[in-house]
């Protein structure tokens, strides 16, 4: 086990109707800015539960936060917060929603461009308090202190931090209308955020990779019921909590992480648009097949405990599992191979060109290089 | 899955070297009580640890906790606390001395006597801030507002509920030395609490199961090798981590929950001083036994899940889970026999008597009273 401090201080309140808490969780003399995506809360019922819950607060309401949260979006709240002397900020929505807020959070105290805070290798650590409704199970960011933002201008996308949401409200009733792709890409997000922190090496912590197995197993028995009933509560409750718990810091205890897998899939979202966790879902058996050298060991514990694959050579076993991780992404209905999205050498090429000329290597051991994530990405086409 | 809150603020500090963080940890400017149960920390270097890395801050020490830490003693370190105006409470030890701790934070701020606190039903909002080291891996009271305190002069045992520490400490270098029977009960404990949280009725939260069973499984195969080898540092982490995951809120997230086993385990210490997860190894066969009825099929999936148990019919896979479960806590050297700690009908009797005049009935069904009480006790003479 590795050196490790932990802490996190949000307030988890999960339930059917927990929306109504809103009005004891925030302050009475609080002036409040509600950030939301689309207009899919208003056909669900949420944005009449949050309204209603809020109506003897200050509230001001900014729409139109993106799938991807862009800079340019954000910089309009951020001048309407400071405009509104807004001190309490409270995100309606999924993952790219609660990201896009907690850089107006920052923003809102921050005189320059909110894209310094962005770009800056320091977490942004004054800020305005921010709570969640969460409508979109997939990045945890409803109980982390990161997120991802884009600047479409130059389509580039960095991950951003900052601090925890004070409270989450989780409501599994708000999934029941979601769209089958964002309910697909969301359980891929979650399955991969889970995969970057646990496949790695074997024996740094057992209990940590109990956890990890733990979340994937739970994702792998719910997908195929989800698929046919995505208005059993139970089961949605089970995919919500799992989003959140894997990635609030729980199941990354003392153990090394891989991340190069997001990094990848991060700039086919900045270059394509592709919904992340679909591309996520494209990249990773590339990950795992190019660096079974040094995850070999992790991989086949993988097989044995979550695909219970114990047949065969130790070669063979690692490719039926890496297969069944690719049939898994395949069976919640998205594709997996860069041909089926029309993306070709040219983006691979790009990709390895930005790695190259930003310097960077990711993985657990920095050895994910520009050249490295061509090899991934030319076994994906 | 059933509505719940859930936030822990703790911060875990954890790893090797980690005790020198202390003067970072705790405002210059405090005036500290340090806290600790008998000499051990002397012997094994955490005291020297302690005192250097606080060597700038000004510090009173309070020496002899004991274990099941009592009244009668609390009240004379609340007392030394406050002739002293302490601002700060470190506590150095297990569970009994932090739980102790606990009960002199709210202590220092309540101006009466401090058994009112244990014996009311409300949780002690108000009190002094409080950080551990922690040398015993057992009962997560390092990560969560609960305590145990007794009272010798009448023989009672009470749970009190007060804040979670600010932070927490844990090396698992300092648990190379502890005794054998210690380790035992801790890792019975640890396994104990789990089960209470777990051992109800499936299909709640198919999540959770999957954390707990983590827990469980990681015990199971950590325990033979830590009678092996308790200087193995990745093993000690698992364990000591496994012991604060087991008993701070991650597995009892939104799931029904049990303790009756507790409740009768607390009596036997409070009756015959015996050590608090020495009884629950005593105890928790009986309550498997007696309830089967209501607990069936989550002993099944445990037994599967746990102990690859999936041959025979119910009954037999039942029994053999149960068994095997009595066997474990014996391979770690404890008894688990009323007779073979001389304890006879005389006590099942008292303690079928203290449940009846106190009109309590435990488990997750209400339905552990005085008379189910004796039953249990009766499967275990």
């Amino acid at each position: 086990m590795y050196n490790f401090v932990f802490q996190n201080p949000t307030k988890l309140i999960m339930g059917k109707g927990m929306i109504s808490r809103l009005s004891q969780e925030i302050p009475a003399e609080k002036r409040i800015m509600i950030t939301f995506g689309g207009g899919s809360v208003k056909k669900n019922g949420v944005y009449d539960q949050v309204k209603n819950a809020l109506k003897d607060h200050y509230c001001v309401e900014f729409w139109g936060i993106e799938p991807n949260p862009s800079i340019e979006t954000l910089r309009k709240a951020i001048a309407l917060g400071k405009e509104e002397k807004i001190d309490f900020l409270l995100a309606v929505g999924g993952g790219s929603v609660i990201d896009g807020t907690k850089l107006i959070s920052a923003g809102l105290l921050y005189a320059g461009d909110a894209w310094d805070l962005v770009v800056s290798d320091k977490r942004a650590a004054n800020t305005i308090p921010l709570g969640t409704v969460l409508t979109l199970p997939a990045t945890g960011s409803e109980m982390n202190g990161g997120a991802v933002i884009s600047r479409y201008e130059t389509k580039e996308k960095y991950a951003f931090s900052s601090n925890n949401p004070v409270f989450s409200i989780l409501d599994p009733e708000t999934t029941f209308t979601l769209p089958a792709h964002q309910i697909a890409a969301g359980i891929a997000d979650t399955f991969v955020h889970v995969i970057e922190q646990y496949m790695t090496v074997t024996g740094v912590s057992r209990l940590m990779d109990r956890w990890s197995e733990g979340i994937l197993q739970t994702l792998v028995e719910i997908a195929p019921k989800i698929r046919q009933n995505q208005h059993d509560y139970n089961l949605m409750a089970d995919f919500m909590l799992s989003a959140t718990m894997g990635l609030n810091g729980f199941v990354a205890l003392g153990v090394p992480q891989d991340w190069a897998t997001h990094m990848i899939g991060h700039e086919l979202t900045a270059l394509h648009g592709l919904t992340h966790g679909h591309t996520l879902a494209i990249v990773l058996s590339g990950t795992l097949r190019v660096l079974k050298a040094s995850k070999g060991d992790k991989i086949l514990q993988y097989g044995a405990r979550v695909w219970d694959i114990t047949e065969g050579s130790r070669d063979e076993k690692i490719e039926e599992t890496i297969n069944k991780t690719e049939e898994f992404f395949r069976s919640l209905g998205l594709t997996t191979r860069l041909s089926e999205e029309g993306i070709g050498d040219e983006t691979i090429n790009e990709i390895e060109r930005r790695f190259n000329e930003r310097g960077v290597a990711f993985g657990e051991n920095g050895d994910v290089t520009g050249k490295v994530a061509k090899e991934i990405l030319l076994t994906r086409k």
